[in-house]
């Protein structure tokens, strides 16, 4: 286990895929990651109806640990609309902003960017239906790749 | 949604990716999925420390539909040790091969074809660990494909 830090948000109807792998594929390299659940840490009906358990509530995981080295929201519709509306989430994107760690977004997750506003003037893209969230006079979008990196902005399609 | 229906049996220490991926695939696919507690409906800690929660318990799951157009076996290896030593797997696996069903494993799972005596003469590939694990006077090992289809026998590595 390194000593690497990564906050993933689970909201209600995120992407059980995105938030998985993500998960998964981050622990196999060894980084201390945690699920957190953004209403609290009861189970969370995903947009497939798979249903995950946090491994903590949000707050809770602010509360312990208030820097990560990476924080990462998955994607999904409603999911993503979850994440737009939180304060919570806004006060960390901000904060992890200005220390300068890494800022993910999975798919239609980069809305949220854009309701806090947060990584303006990063490259970015999305799920290509979600582009017209994304206004151009405030970030550069990118069609091209399926994962745009920016510093330390990490967006995906 | 089409009228296909499969189940999915989720263990304890099974590979959450391959859980997950394979759910949300079918789903999006129409399939009418059941992902299955293989000890009840209680939430079940897969191989990464991701929690997964079923939509309902394999004997329950059985009992309602005792037939399902596919079967379908999750990795990981402490998953794939508990498929392996389940009389309700191994009668489901019987069943199912008997009509002619699909009988799908991946990675670590299809050990556990072995340990229920299905599927023989098929060829069939499995993560590659695990390959001492297939006897070849009953299976045929298939190294350079990662998705092996034999019939009605749908095996990964």
């Amino acid at each position: 286990m390194s000593n690497k830090t990564a906050l993933v948000i689970l909201a209600q109807g995120a992407e059980e895929m995105e938030t998985v792998i993500t998960v998964d594929m981050l622990r196999r390299g060894g980084v201390n990651v945690i699920l957190a659940g953004l209403d609290g840490k009861e189970p969370v009906l995903c947009s497939r109806q798979v249903t995950l358990v946090p491994d903590v509530a949000l707050a809770e995981a602010y509360a312990h640990n208030p820097m990560y080295d990476a924080v990462i929201l998955p994607g999904g519709l409603e999911g993503s609309e979850r994440l737009s509306k939180s304060p919570m989430v806004g006060t960390i994107l901000k904060n992890h902003e200005m220390a300068n760690k890494i800022i993910a977004a999975i798919c239609a997750a980069p809305t949220a960017f854009v309701a806090h506003g947060v990584c303006a003037n990063k490259k970015l893209t999305s799920y290509p239906t979600t582009k017209d969230k994304i206004p151009t006079d405030c970030y550069t979008y990118v069609e091209g790749s399926r994962v745009v990196v920016d510093c330390n902005v990490v967006t995906s399609r």
